[in-house]
């Protein structure tokens, strides 16, 4: 099934008429097209609709045509809150959906004034459909995340005593852009020294000192998909406790690794990692969870947390990133992309993870 | 006045007992504070309440508490959606307001099922707000400025026949983020030869070739606050025909900044740019409006516009942005930001707009 035609499976099984996109991330889903200002109407027997301005309509015709959508400039040449009537009255769309998480208050009210059909919400059946990947999205998170690490590759020699974390963040982001890189999935940690305790801290204008560990949490784009990686070198030496910790942290990722399965929920994923730092001692120092699904959005389900309830599907992809973090010593983390293929389990992340000092 | 007070007094004048904000742009309006998660209420009396979790509130306290903010961490460890509701308790909220063009369906309906106050939409009174611009913001606004100009320059040797326009973007981008922007303040526009006709083209990998127009429209951000301009440049040589087009333009521009004024129609001011293409035989080659606001986002209100009937204020900062797209030929747009400020008209853009031959 393509995706047009799981969306229209999903609006029959909802009991909706069609489903009227205007976010972002579902309309790239929807169309594989990036960027588009305008607005698709999908119906349930499976009939597509764009309408868009003269800035996309040679573009958006070009790329959604083939996949079977009917690509319209509107007569008021943008599309306004009544366009989607025409369809309404031809296809006799009675129960409207619209994606309730994305669209502001002041957008609904002006469509639901528009429009004669029933405006309902969606609710998360997008999210549902975007958590099992197929094989196109896959490819894209995959180019997107060799250009992650060519990147960082060629950023290594840089990473020394001297060396700035915004300055390199800077080098880093420039590096994924030249090789293809559409933009950062996210904005870059890129953390030295005691910084590194800090899960999510800022770059700053701090120079690496020697015996400093240096997190880099980051990815690239590819047709609106992002990837994400973390890994975490030494500067110059690494003391014996810097080594247990970073040990101890690539231990738990390949139990984390090892125990992620088909079926398996996301709390018990997450605390065979966990177990593993307990184990070492550093219980009260990995205080996030281990791991998220990933694609158009950086953050998408299913999770590898502890409050995570719900089980893996094949086509999901999943961070698997576990951390130390100790407050005035520094924090590791590593991170890799587990793909749960049809074939089996497939790191999708290359980039050595065996402790380096730089 | 302050912000916060600036909102307190909106606030009175509409009937509204507080406003809870949720949007980025507008908390980083009213607390200086970028990248929230959290929650801020603003009663009609002045006093501000900011919600957040571990990971902010250390930060959040330090700049917000200057400001007259009481900065909580709730006891739910995240704000929910009934967090508010002991600020509406100890304020007697009656009368809710909420961002109703950002604030999407699901939470909107989130929020109002928690709480007792009656959530009323706020309207455009936050864009009106954030059109006039106080100090601080102007000097974000140039700081911008500055670091985009000194990229702008620095790249000027490498704009030669062989770069390519995806390369360029990545290197000026780079340097940007170098020289201390936080990101682009939007996607860089870098086209070169017939790929200037487009007015918002996308770089692709074509090489420059002698005699090719190159027209680079971008940004850089500081503290949350964008800057915009465009150059056009020749490359190898330009043709008379490329020097009427460049110097049309260039005329427009200054007749455009010319007429601006405050209590001056944006329709009248977009006329002032558009008779001087017209005059030169061009009209049919300039389709876009003539400028916009910016701010915290990157096209504020008021606009420069043919459709724009509203007036300029005293503290706007308005982009002048005529250009000429001619296709198979290629395009010019010169952009300049102008600010209206209580000692008169000041140009925040320092590039020179000659013709320059590279």
């Amino acid at each position: 099934m393509n995706r047009r035609e799981k969306i229209a499976a999903m609006l029959r099984e909802k009991g909706f008429d069609a489903v009227l996109l205007t976010g972002q991330e579902n309309l790239q889903y929807a169309t594989t097209f990036g960027h588009l200002e305008g607005l698709v109407i999908i119906t349930k027997e499976g009939d597509g609709f764009c309408y868009t301005d003269s800035r996309y309509i040679e573009d958006a015709t070009a790329v959604m045509s083939p996949l079977g959508y009917t690509v319209i400039q509107p007569e008021s040449s943008y599309p306004t809150p009544s366009t989607p009537q025409e369809i309404i009255d031809r296809c006799g769309i009675k129960t409207l959906a619209f994606e309730d998480s994305v669209m502001p208050v002041s957008r609904f009210i002006d469509f639901q004034k528009a429009l004669t059909a029933k405006m309902a919400p969606v609710g998360d059946a997008f999210d549902v459909l975007r958590e099992v990947k197929d094989e196109g999205e896959i490819a894209d998170i995959v180019a997107a995340q060799r250009i992650a690490e060519s990147a960082l590759e060629e950023l290594l020699p840089r990473i020394k005593v001297g060396a700035r974390e915004d300055e390199l963040t800077a080098e880093l982001e420039y590096l994924m852009k030249k090789k293809g890189s559409e933009a950062v999935s996210f904005p870059t940690i890129l953390l030295s020294g005691p910084h590194t305790s800090m899960p999510h801290g800022k770059p700053g204008h701090r120079a690496i000192e020697k015996g400093d560990f240096v997190t880099i949490d980051f990815g690239a784009k590819k047709n609106g998909y992002g990837s994400d990686m973390t890994r975490t070198f030494a500067v110059g030496f690494a003391s014996d406790e810097m080594k247990k910790i970073y040990n101890t942290v690539l231990d738990a990722q390949k139990a984390g690794i090892e125990a992620l399965e088909v079926g398996k929920r996301g709390c018990d994923v997450h605390r065979a990692a966990a177990d593993v730092i307990a184990a070492a001692g550093y219980g009260g120092f990995f205080r996030h969870g281990l791991g998220h699904s990933l694609g158009l959005n950086i953050h998408e389900n299913p999770r590898a947390s502890l409050s995570y309830e719900g089980t893996f599907k094949q086509g999901n992809v999943i961070t698997m990133e576990p951390g130390i973090y100790i407050p005035g010593l520094g924090g590791v983390r590593i991170e890799d992309m587990i793909y749960l293929a049809p074939e089996g389990k497939r790191n999708l992340t290359q980039f050595p993870k065996e402790l380096m000092i730089l």
